[in-house]
């Protein structure tokens, strides 16, 4: 897939492939400005832990430039970016890699440099994440292809592809490499309600890239088990806790659940920053809730009746107990987490 | 609620609210003829394995006053009726209920009966299987609102309600008992993809009757138990076989595990006609697939990429192990089962 995230040098401008009008149009949203990263981090025109980190970044240059721009007094541009950097830093609760990209970014923020220069080195910083990503994806990929038997139906939730990240995905990254070695895997992409992410942006990556997929229902998840459909579970996170709970799209936790009841092994895909050593478990991680809207209605449709209320969380919690393995770009990770975790994270 | 299912004898036609429609418009689909009846049944005009039992049984009169009215031999009446009885039972095949309410009105269909007066003894017998199905319901949720604990946050699934029913509910009569001694008790309807029963149809009849309901899509179940946030799960069934597995909507296995894993009681609100003696267990029971329509689209709005396949099971099979109680109108019923269904049966 071409870059869904392109920053355009020629009008200092971040290109965000719209994600929620796929797969229905392929239409780029404009960021100029920090409250345009902030919109688009919001509304979910792109998503995904890694993505919206790589997003983060990129807002941080646009930050630098406004502020450089804009803020008359040479003294009061330093607070003005500062607000800026937390805007940004918080468009989203749940996933720990916003605020890891802008930490990035802040540590190279040395007092002697002004703004434009500022700028200068954040355009440097946010192309090698970018690309970090990626490359770290393709070794994520290499390592979580072994585990995938000769043939597997692999389910998977949400989106964990290229969409959520820099460009190759975690969870589909692991099934793009396990395609490469077998072309007889097939997937089944839940359709992961209210934003549909695996019907339409799961659906939609592998459809291009003729990995064959189909799309089932979120509550078909148990019957296709019981049925012998399933052979293992690949996803993303958004947030994993020092003892290996992991924060990933609403549903995950149920599909972990009837994975661990029916013997499936589940395995989740990450790169190391989504690992969050200050965060000692699942009860520290904050679930993001969402507009009701996004349940009331699909499109302009409305589905429920006038004045009903509706639970929108965006997220759940699984305990570490229910994962068999976790993905990351330094190799595979086994329980006890909270050990295995902090390796990990002091090699890095 | 007015009953949803009518038959009008002034036209000799039955007509169904339209369940398609709703919540957005209240339209009536008229039946006239043995087809109608068949179409209605196949697009889920109506659903609802006690709704549907009602619905065939009116579309035996229509099928008797059509071949009084279009058969010219008089010696072929019979057979032709036979095939369109036929046609009306094997509409759906999950719900036992189908069959039940077709061989309830073969059994009245004795030798000596012109068509024209099998219709009439059809008529009453319609209006008697109607009417014992909402006093049945009545019973069953005065026997099921005694399990529902004071302020209880119930879940349930799809809609085994006024709709889903000739015009109380099963698992929604239980709910509705409950409130009349209890106005603390609170509803969490799961949306149930892909038809939205729970979002359109269960929302929509406790909201009108005041009671407190919140729509959340299936895939939160998991999260909302773990929150403490639900005290007990009441929903319908299909078919009950003699071991106790119940077929139920799409996603009702998956709810049963979690309750089971959450410590949840999970009952099942059916009445007695539910319970199938010659289906030994869940293995037996036909789940049926519908067309892939169903989850691509929404409305006229495609979700999923083009080509791209999906499942659509319509129900799973919840083994008798994760059931707490069945809740019928006869009564409680408990494990083993096998013993207390066949008990219950010959009592009836």
């Amino acid at each position: 897939m071409e870059y869904h995230i392109r920053y355009d040098a020629s009008q200092e401008a971040l290109l965000l492939l719209d994600q929620r009008l796929l797969p229905a149009r392929e239409e780029f949203f404009v960021c100029r400005r920090t409250e345009d990263i902030v919109a688009a981090l919001a509304a979910m025109v792109v998503r995904g832990a890694p993505a919206i980190g790589v997003t983060a970044a990129w807002g941080c240059v646009l930050a630098a430039l406004e502020v450089d721009m804009e803020v008359e007094q040479a003294s009061d541009w330093r607070p003005a970016l500062e607000r800026r950097l937390e805007r940004i830093a918080s468009a989203r609760p749940t996933a720990v890699n916003l605020r890891w990209a802008v930490d990035r970014m802040r540590r190279l923020w040395t007092p002697d440099l002004s703004a434009t220069r500022l700028a200068a080195v954040w355009r440097e910083e946010a192309a090698a994440l970018q690309q970090q990503d990626i490359a770290g994806n393709r070794a994520l990929g290499a390592f979580g292809a072994q585990l995938v038997p000769r043939g597997a139906r692999i389910m998977t939730h949400c989106n964990a592809g290229a969409l959520a990240t820099a460009g190759y995905g975690t969870a589909l990254g692991v099934i793009r490499a396990a395609w490469e070695r077998d072309t007889s895997i097939t997937v089944i992409a839940n359709e992961t309600r209210p934003f549909l992410q695996g019907a339409r942006l799961t659906a939609y990556e592998l459809a291009r890239e003729g990995i064959p997929v189909r799309v089932a229902c979120d509550n078909a998840c148990a019957l296709l088990m019981q049925r012998g459909l399933v052979d293992c579970v690949v996803l993303g996170a958004d947030r994993i806790a020092a003892n290996g709970d992991t924060a990933n799209k609403i549903g995950t936790y149920g599909v972990a659940l009837l994975a661990h009841e029916h013997g499936i092994p589940f395995y989740v895909a990450a790169p190391i920053s989504t690992v969050d050593p200050h965060t000692p478990d699942g009860a520290a991680i904050p679930i993001e809730e969402r507009e009701a809207r996004e349940v009331t209605h699909m499109g302009d449709a409305q589905i429920t009746p006038d004045g009903v209320p509706v639970y929108n969380f965006a997220f759940d919690v699984t305990p570490a107990r229910l994962i068999t393995a976790i993905i990351t770009e330094k190799g595979l990770v086994r329980a006890p987490y909270d050990e295995a975790l902090a390796k990990l994270l002091a090699l890095n």
